[in-house]
């Protein structure tokens, strides 16, 4: 089954990339943005089929690879 | 309000970065991964309250900014 991996920069971290994205945004027109953060997602693509047990499997991905947990949150959800 | 767009490469398109991620998995032991890409979240915090607002025009920046819609799909979605 197909899990999707949201991972996110932690409130407090500089996101340079975000600003910059914030930055073009407005140069092209667009008004009231408050603020872009940019981050990445990973679609896992696992042969397990329950749901809870390919979760938990993608958690550990997360703690051991994918994702930097000083300075990133990440978040695990079903592809729908 | 807070929309969050998430950017994957089309289907068939190369992603040696997500092959990299799949590599590096098997190598920590990881064992039934058939697939990983690797994709952009972007967390757009804009003034506009309205959510059908937001999302237009969240899709607008997608179209001129965001996404390179040769080769990426893009889903826009409420941040929870």
């Amino acid at each position: 089954m197909k899990i999707l991996v949201d991972i996110t920069l932690k409130n407090g971290v500089l996101d340079p990339q975000g600003k910059a994205i914030q930055h073009a945004l407005g140069a092209l027109g667009f008004e009231g943005i408050d603020g872009v953060r940019q981050g990445k997602v990973i679609e896992l693509d696992l042969a397990e089929t329950d749901r809870s047990t390919a979760e938990v499997t993608a958690k550990k991905m997360c703690e051991k690879l994918l994702a930097n947990t000083v300075i990133e949150n990440y978040t695990i959800r079903p592809a729908s």
